[in-house]
């Protein structure tokens, strides 16, 4: 069985191994405020050119957006976010469970605009019952999205330009960061991520590391007392320096960006190979996720060979599965599946 | 400038008045551990025939919606309601700031069924993510709804069975009780409120009261340290006996229930008034609550008059907007203003 | 038997009956945006000289704590007060629900001093460890306390002094405001209250209303979004204005203080028939609440004739006992206690 | 500079590296579901004697501890706990936010007693106000203790008691298990703790792993649905095997017991050589943390020399430090401090 269920089936990718051999028996201070954990932040805030940006590090991706939310929000505000948002439909609530709504809003592609933003939040301003309802305090958006999608250059300006205006927050998951950026077709530079994201994290988990979210504060008044609340949200981890080690080693020579750029040209191979069968997918994206339309008797034959994730019934006899590359992701898996499509369908 | 706007513009019947007078001086225990409070409790269970259930007293709607709520869900669980339902649009989050998502359901007319409800658990049960989502563990429906519509027997009866099936509780928001069970139509008796719903209340504040909602725990067993929460959420009111006073002469010899029907039947002329006109309505309902769509032209000339609140744009010309009738409104009123619609549209 | 058990025993006082009464038929916006609900507003920026302070009114204590104290921290703080405070014992946890750690400071005779809470801000913020302690971002006294004494001018001058350098708020408690202002031997006067602190509040319940509380922010800028928060607890109460009409007349004429000094004085009265046969309190005070302590026969004895709260057992023989007086107590019982201590003691 | 400032200052035990290097290739489900995990639950079932238990994994103590409480609490009790309890004081309030009071019980020892919590239990049962007051739903104790002083068998029998009789979980942080079944004098086995707890956790982080916590629910009734929990905490791990691979290590042939072993008797060590000099401690413990009580002369030498934890003032002269070992501390270490101590004191 060839796996494709998901970015994070492995461990990590070997120099991060190493590193945490030879570092093993170091003796540092705990709680993130070690020289690993320095170092890193120093290599983020260069990479992503943001010199005065506050980077904190934390464990996974649900602990990061309800430590981000939560730090953001008074308890009368709420998150505008896609339906398809993450944080809306698969976190168990975990925004909710920090005393906050989720107002999620539509979304086919799994973006949303600024224009849908502005909206809502005009919408809010102009309703004279207003006080009875929760106010929107903040943006999430993923990038890319849950459905693999990214936004363009001008997306993220116009959804920058909207929140400034009414000064909230724009937040940026980014757990696949990565895939995103050195996705075909993308326009965006880490450089614009900093420039237009208020915070936005660069994802570890499902980038090589074997845990780690790395959470940056462009505006540093943005992350004040946030140490606090990352213990509070239990995202403290005592050896913090594994979290900065991790990071070291990926922030390395654009080792982050090479993994991922990897695994989005061995997802492109696999939407060439459905495509050239004239298949089509649930979305259409450049990333590392793949999601196309299968018959269910192809999909009952695939799942002999493959590991997919059964992602959506498009219909009565349709279902969208979703293929996932990874750093692990070894060429010969993708050649091989790439005949297999060649053959049978 | 006669007022339609809502269903508590003025202080409350002039039976409570007096009672609150007779009463005033009496001393007795405060927090609703009073002989008036037990009364007003014994007589509800006689009236609604459940004479195991709990009763308690509650100031507002929002406060008793967030208390029921949160005294019945685990930290993981969600409320189901419908996409119009006040939990979910006018109380400012209060489910969410105790720690619970409320799970949206499409509702056209206000109303969910029993086959959307099930559908919605079946399809959490099944999900093998289920985990990383909000578990249902609630179903919230107001009767009337916020549109003024209301559940047939055999639709309660059908939401009853799922909620039993599945061993949720089933909670009946009755801010405007009485004036669902008066309706035109309304097939329902107080009895078979308390016999399908698990926990419901006779709300109080639009109906005659100065403020007050009578939550029935039709299953005591719910009810379990349900004081606590009412004291946790603020909701305990010291001179308890107000509520207790209030719910006595409310529920004596019928009160409650007339003064619904009387509005009931004033809206029915009202709507009677429009549909004489080919009006249309925002949506078909029966209760003390009337929506016709105007132009906007009409609607501004109405509001030189009438006080009404402009509900809803329905296209760039038209409006509804909403009538309320309530124990308060003149009879004179609503012939002026059937009268003015004769002559106006 | 003559009630000395609590200052909530009856309704109201017969000026705010009279009030009731006339206005009721009047129609006006709810949710506190009439005109009752403005112009008691004005006449307590008048009273207590703060004319550009922002006034609220909500329904209960417990309630106005929760929300104010949630509408000024941060998750990660908490708030200073007494360990006799009543958020800290008596309020089920209420501000703990909206995620806040309660920091309870030894008080013996239920207040807090300026010293304690500069020792407290300076240890947290010396603490290396801080990040993982609750920081302190508020104090909460009442005046009176609990145990009913009261603050000097210069105690909360000092108090104030210290929250000015921390820049945390302090927030005072006056469910019996005005018990307190009207103590013998208090030296605050009303605009020293809303000179001294940020936000207080105008206790109506314990002091001749059905209920309600007036609280005055003043400083505005803490009141942004407020409204948002007393919905959002449950407190914005649909008929707003019988929360105006009630403060209009107790502000009208001083009768709000009149009602008070008269209580207070009566409570002089029970203290000098205790303290002439020699016995002692629980702690020393001059406002409503009297607290001797009498043997437990004599709790026995007296509670056959009197309704007295038994507030805590002293030793083994011993029983603290509070008589409260209020606006409703009547110069007769009084007379008939004094001479009962006189016969019995 | 040797360090001794705590239990996690280096990365893992190298078998637990030797695992991570060879597992890392291996394809498995995220979120715990994996066959590691699946093992390791096996394996602590097998060494806590607890067949039926339910064993789920977590990343950080904190989190945890948050986790657990608020999977059992319902939202109107709060949690027994030591004055000293690490939920009370050192973890940014993260209980408080889930809205639970943490109910602190005096702890010169850092212990409670059976008979303080049945006193608290009763306590509040006995109130007449009691709903006005948080009820005491769970008892938390750290074993060992916060400051390494452990119960006895008997002193957990007695707690296990009242807990049953009262019918609340009896929870107990195991941050630092093994330290405390390894200490001298102790005479809980494994078994014991299994058979008299609720809910245990035997602690990873500070005893040879990277990072982990391995909570035991010995009765299942009481982990329903706890996977949501964790998820909404933010504590399940994507690649959950990481957890299992670390725990399949430490319970292979009692390896968590020996390297918890060796730490507690280079502790007795540490212990004796101050003991030998007629030094005192802050408490009388046998596990692996050693509080004497020196001059703050002295104090300041020493730290020029060893990396200590300022614990806690004594007086105007003298400091309580903090020695820790662990499973990285070196024999020649603890050596050289031997000498050190016999030189210099």
């Amino acid at each position: 069985m060839i796996h494709f269920e998901s970015d994070y089936l492995e461990g990590c990718c070997p120099q991060i191994l190493k590193a945490l051999q030879e570092s093993n028996l170091e003796q540092t201070l705990g709680y993130g405020e070690d020289p690993h954990c320095a170092r890193a932040a120093d290599m983020i805030r260069y990479v992503f050119d943001c010199p005065d940006a506050e980077v904190h590090f934390l464990v996974g991706g649900t602990q990061t957006n309800a430590t981000v939310i939560a730090s953001q929000l008074r308890p009368h505000q709420g998150v505008l976010c896609a339906e398809t948002g993450h944080i809306h439909v698969h976190e168990t609530g975990a925004v909710e469970s920090c005393g906050h709504k989720v107002l999620a809003l539509p979304a086919p592609d799994g973006k949303i605009t600024a224009a849908q933003v502005r909206r809502a939040l005009e919408a809010h301003q102009s309703d004279f019952s207003r006080e009875h309802m929760v106010q929107p305090g903040m943006v999430y958006i993923s990038f890319p999205t849950e459905l693999g999608t990214i936004y363009s250059r001008a997306e993220l300006e116009a959804l920058h330009a909207v929140c400034e205006e009414w000064e909230i927050p724009l937040f940026v998951d980014g757990a696949r960061l990565g895939y995103g950026l050195e996705a075909s077709g993308c326009d965006l530079l880490p450089k614009d991520l900093s420039r237009l994201a208020d915070i936005f994290y660069v994802g570890g988990t499902k980038q090589g590391a074997l845990f780690g979210e790395a959470v940056v504060f462009t505006k540093p008044a943005l992350a004040e007392d946030f140490r606090y609340m990352i213990k509070q949200h239990g995202g403290m981890l005592a050896k913090g320096r594994l979290l900065g080690i991790q990071y070291e080693v990926l922030m390395n020579e654009g080792l982050y960006f090479q993994l991922a750029r990897r695994a989005d040209r061995l997802a492109d191979r696999i939407r060439a190979a459905f495509r050239g069968k004239g298949i089509g997918f649930l979305v259409e994206n450049t990333t590392n996720q793949v999601f196309p339309i299968l018959t269910n008797d192809a999909v009952e034959r695939l799942s002999a060979e493959y590991g997919v994730e059964r992602w959506q019934a498009v219909d009565g006899t349709h279902t969208a599965v979703r293929f996932c590359t990874s750093w692990a992701t070894a060429e010969s898996a993708v050649a091989g599946l790439e005949a297999y499509v060649e053959k049978n369908f």
